[in-house]
């Protein structure tokens, strides 16, 4: 950090810069770390906040982001040239807003670099420093809110039903299937792994989970583990699978569409066949973005925070070390290379 | 009708019969017309109900039932070599139930012939005869109750909003409709042909509609029809026309799907693609039977049969005459040769 001219402070801000739009599975190729400077000081009557980036999140709904703008992205794209944006955990540098001070912790959306000026919109402060900082940018934070607005607020569960998570030891994956054990559901996950399979089954707490990478037949391998049918079907996946599940969800089933990234780097994206099912079955399928749950938050941190400290939810990692690792970390997502929810560490302050 | 041997009396009995399951698109020729005979006195403690069939309902869920035994269909397969059983309009001839007398006219569930013995386990008993017999095969029968139910129950509409009915001028659509206009929506229906598409703004009130066999890019027909987006669409027709609506949803867009005729006779069903826009729009896709609303059944009456006495609502038949015709027009749903509901009589009495 050195001292500017205009009575400021400057520092390196190394940056994942987006190339330019991706089309098809994303390529470290079509990132590029660069280091440019920060003045760390904000002009006078700025409500922004300076912050220094510490943890930064991989999340699959990043790549809808990194296409051509589309009136169909859940938000709009990244822009070729600049740093990419995600969710990540800050501390607060300098503030300019009344609502923070130099120091506090929050979680939100910042750039991939390492210091970020941002207007906190949609940041939420950390109060609770108990527990490992980057569990903000997974269980505590998006992932989290989106596990539990999901899994409660749109699959209606019910104690004794049967629920199926696919992408199960993802980040939001692995806590779905958590929740519903506590609710007393019978539960299932699949994963692309045996090491995923074995964490869902022994870490996790599933009733029963299955490598769909070496199944034949995703449709036969739903019945072996689900002889009487489906109950609710927590969608992270699309395409084949979704098929698979509408010929083993039983009457008046619920399918909670949280994501589809089998999907997300398709030109043509593949066509679900079985949707007739839909009617005899009375099945309900209901999109949902976490955004529309936000205002749930403090309740969710008061379920969930408890059940951390009892160590009834096991929560899993994937550390990648420094900003530079991460165009890797983000690309492998979308090949399943992550166990558990995929984190960047910045900075360890 | 001829006195038989034990006191009782016969009467011959025409009948369409299933000859076979029918694969593919079903043609005339997989029915059979016989005349077989009916006894039409009930031995004694029989709690059964002999019926002379009035008028007969042609639907689309009959495709179902005309396929081989599969736990996927709505209601059980047809019997080959028996008749085939459908709604109807029928006057009780003899009772053995406590509910029933001779004389009652009663909604439900018959074999296609001119005399039914049935165990009234869902059938209606008809109360208001100053509208026609023919009805309560259709709007005030089990499609009125559909488009009732589908419209109020499961697209959770509100004023203003935009609505697009496919497959507009059959039975359930042309109801959905006139509903969608009765509450203050903006309302458009696609159609099979020009005659359908005048019916569909000229006698039903639809705010605009159009022939999809003409259009070359049914999104784009769509896009032109609902500049705005569609935020309800009663889904009747699935397939292609499926994908074009979720290209022009919008946000919190709802889907009650009753049927999707244009899948039944296909070995494989089509693919839809676009549903990936589920998640983004957080789109609500509900199917649902009639079947789980029957007890609304008497509300339904009390709210609709004004509409019809005070002229609010329109409401087109195709009638055949004679149960020969049965056939023909049964098969002829699946082509749109029907222009509104396709009835059969069988006896004017």
């Amino acid at each position: 950090m050195s001292t500017g001219g205009n009575g400021g402070a400057t520092a390196t801000n190394k940056q994942v810069i987006l190339r330019d739009y991706v089309s098809g599975f994303p390529k470290e190729s079509d990132f590029e770390i660069t280091t440019t400077t920060v003045e760390l000081r904000l002009p006078e009557g700025s409500n922004s906040v300076v912050v220094k980036n510490l943890y930064l999140s991989c999340d699959p709904y990043m790549r809808s982001r990194m296409g051509k703008p589309s009136a169909l992205a859940l938000a709009q794209a990244f822009t070729p040239g600049k740093p990419i944006l995600g969710f990540g955990v800050s501390r607060v540098i300098e503030s300019g807003h009344p609502d923070y001070k130099q120091g506090d912790l929050l979680w939100g959306i910042v750039g991939w670099e390492e210091y970020s000026v941002v207007t906190p919109e949609m940041h939420f402060k950390i109060h609770d420093t108990h527990v490992p900082l980057s569990y903000y940018t997974g269980l505590l934070g998006m992932p989290g809110m989106t596990a539990y607005a999901g899994f409660y607020e749109v699959c209606s569960p019910k104690k004794g039903e049967t629920v199926y998570v696919s992408a199960a030891s993802g980040a939001v994956g692995q806590l779905v299937g958590q929740f519903a054990k506590m609710m007393g559901c019978y539960v299932v996950g699949s994963a692309g792994s045996k090491e995923k399979v074995d964490l869902l089954k022994n870490k996790f707490g599933f009733d029963d989970a299955f490598n769909y990478k070496e199944e034949q037949d995703l449709s036969a391998a739903l019945k072996r583990c689900f002889p009487k049918g489906i109950d609710i079907y927590f969608e992270n996946v699309g395409g084949k699978m979704l098929d698979a599940v509408l010929s083993n969800m039983n009457m008046h089933g619920r399918i909670a569409v949280c994501g589809m990234i089998s999907q997300y780097n398709l030109e043509d994206q593949e066509g679900v066949h079985n949707l007739t099912s839909i009617i005899y079955k009375r099945i309900r399928i209901q999109g949902f973005v976490v955004f529309d749950f936000f205002d749930k938050y403090s309740k969710f941190l008061e379920f969930v925070i408890p059940c951390i400290k009892e160590e009834k939810i096991a929560y899993v990692e994937d550390v990648a070390e420094g900003l530079e690792k991460g165009p890797e970390a983000l690309v492998g997502l979308f090949y399943g290379k992550n166990v558990g929810k995929q984190v960047v560490v910045v900075a360890r302050e």
